[in-house]
This record gives structure tokens, sequence and C-alpha cells, in this order.
């Protein structure tokens, strides 16, 4: 598959590098083409990688996803144009973590709303799935945690790009639980929350969890 | 120890009776002191279980427990008497849950504010610690899931306080994970929302699932 990662901090680096791994094609966008942590992840990943715009990547990959900033997903996606992604699953990653009172950082966007929804919103004609935003870039491919493997929480509102990115968490490492509809990013990235709250309470904070849904 | 549940619903009787089970005396207050609900529960549990009303129950027990509806949450505490709660641990178990659009429910209070925080609020003196609200009443107890124990999520205000759940926790069957002050409700109330949608993506729902955070 061609593979469109929008967005080169440390989750959009950790799951360009995993699809490669995985043998796919990918291309990592950022607003300048020279973005040099893009060039050295490029470098660092090899034959696979590639770098380019935003506009660049989601027109490359037949699924993108999202990893900026959450706070900027939406001038991103202009950047990128939002005709790039009809009819493809885009799969968002972010959390609207707002950083300007310290840390822990709180969200920016809650209640009755999310980020999720703002992206599906501003892309319509998308296949948007909420995944990866419960856990850290450490862990998102191959999650060695004792006890494992985790649970990736997704929601969504196409069946089938769920199954889609089910089949590559499940490819990744992970158990998959599907909540529904994109409308539950609004429980996940409050999730995210939880997941960094649980990292503050040690000291100095700790990234080596994730969650699991027990059943029976 | 003396424990005072309010409230008489499934997580009201699934506590007090894991309360007495563990020989603390436990005494359920409900609206109306001849609630049939609160007196089925007493005879079923045995001596250690005693009824009365939200006054009754807050003024007997050392450790008090709210398990009435989150939406519901400060006519309960009113009709109770806020000065019989100070200086005394609250575990607050619950969440507000609007059901008015039928089922899975979503969030009556959530965003930058939660059921937490409003009870801590409304009872200034009293040392609220959330808990309890990410499962169902059924594994509250003695959880005999595959891979446990699992996790429960707390927060609050007061660090001795939360110690005191915390060792309660332990000795229900429970990981205890702190994730901060009562502020951090708004998260783990969207949380319970996770276990509630995970409970629907089955048909027909099942109840039979708890959070663990793996870690190493």
């Amino acid at each position: 598959m061609k593979i469109g990662i929008l967005g080169t901090g440390d989750v959009g680096k950790a799951l360009g590098k995993a699809f490669a791994a995985l043998g796919h094609d990918v291309k990592m966008g950022a607003r300048d083409v020279k973005n040099e942590k893009a060039l050295a992840w490029e470098k660092e990943t090899g034959p696979k990688a590639s770098v380019g715009t935003f506009a660049d990547a989601a027109g490359f990959g037949d699924i993108l996803v999202l990893a900026t900033l959450g706070v900027a997903n939406e001038s991103a996606l202009e950047m990128a144009g939002p005709e790039r992604f009809r009819g493809k699953v885009l799969i968002d990653a972010t959390n609207p973590l707002d950083f300007s009172k310290g840390v822990p950082p709180t969200l920016a966007v809650s209640g009755n709303d999310s980020a999720g929804e703002r992206v599906q919103k501003f892309l319509p004609g998308a296949l948007v799935v909420k995944a990866f935003n419960t856990v850290g870039s450490a862990h998102m491919f191959r999650p060695g945690l004792p006890g494992g493997p985790p649970d990736m929480f997704i929601c969504g509102n196409d069946v089938e790009a769920k199954k889609t990115v089910g089949g590559i968490l499940r490819e990744f490492g992970w158990g998959v639980v599907d909540v529904g509809g994109i409308e539950s990013s609004r429980y996940l990235e409050a999730m995210c929350l939880v997941w960094v709250l649980f990292a503050f309470s040690t000291t100095p904070p700790t990234w080596n969890h994730a969650f699991k849904m027990l059943r029976k």
C-alpha cells in the first residue's frame, strides 16, 4: 500500500517507520518540503520512505495518517487540500492537547465536540477513523508490554474503513475495540488524558503503558 | 468500619454487599426509609446491613459512598445534609449519564466540568474520591476477569483519602491508578462511556469487561 503521513513529530515518525517496516511505501508530508525532521526520518527509514509537502503526502497515499498537533489539524488539512482526502481512509491519531498552562496538558476541545469530529466535518468526503490516540509513540508498533497485546480503541462512521484500520492495528500488534461513530472521539480523546495523567503519577513521568480491556 | 451508602441501585447494592462481606457495618440510605429495594438488600445481606434515609446513612458512615443517579447527585446530597459529610471520605461512584436519547447514553455533564467536580463543590468539607465509575456493578468486588487484576482509575484532591480508597480497592481485588485531583473526573467519566460503548459493540450488549493499564 501507499501511505501518506501528515506530520513530522514523534507519532508521524513512529507510524511512518512502522508502515515502511511492513513493506509499504510511505511519504511524510510537512509544511515545508525541506523540513529537517522529515529529511532525517527519510534517511533513517530507508528506500521505502520519501518526503514532501502536506499536499504531496495526501496525494500519494491510499491510506492517510493525520499526525499533526491536534490544535493545528485544520490548518494542516487546508494546506494539504481537502479534495485529496476524498474516499480515502484517514487515520486520525491526534489529540487536541492544550499546553498553555504547562504539563500535564488539558483538552482544548472537549465536551460535545472533539478533534476527531472536527476533522470529519472539515473533510466530509474522507473516511476518518480515530486510532493511535490512546498510547505514546514508543509503543504504537509491536508494543512489548507484559500481559499484552494491549487494545487500541477506535471509532469512525465507515464500517469498511474501520475494518481496514483494524487489520493494520492487528498487524501492528494490537487488539481492537470499536466504540462506534466518530463522535466517540470525545471519549477517546479524554481517555488520552487518563494515559497522560498515569504517566505523571510517577516522578519522573514514565510512558511505557497502554490500555487493555479485560473480558470474559 | 462503618460504611454509609447513598443509593439503592445496582451499584449501591453491590458495593454495600461487598463491604458487608468484608465484615464492615453498612447502612444503605434512600429517599424513603421504606424503599423496597433497600429492604430487600438488607434481608439478603444479613446482620451487617441496615437501611435508613440518605441522612441516616450519611450520619452513620465513617466512609460514605455516593451511588445515586449521576444527574440526581445534588438533590440526594441536599437531602442527606451536607454537614454530615464534613471531613469524611466520600467515594463518588456516579456517572452523569443522559438516557434522554435512548441507549447508549451520553454525558449530561462533560468538557471542563464533571459530576465528580460538582460533588466536591457541593460538599467542600468532604474528601471526595472518584472510584468505581469505570466498571459495572457485576465486577466491582473480586472481579474474576482473565488477565487480571484490572485497574481502577481514581482521582481526588486529598492524598490520604485516596490512600484509604486505594486500600479498599486492593482489598476488593483491584489494581489502583491515581490520575490526580478531582478535576480528572471529567476524563474518568468520559472513560465510563468507552466502557459502555464497548458493551454495545456486541449484540446483545455484554458487561463482563474492565480496563487494565499494561505497563513495564
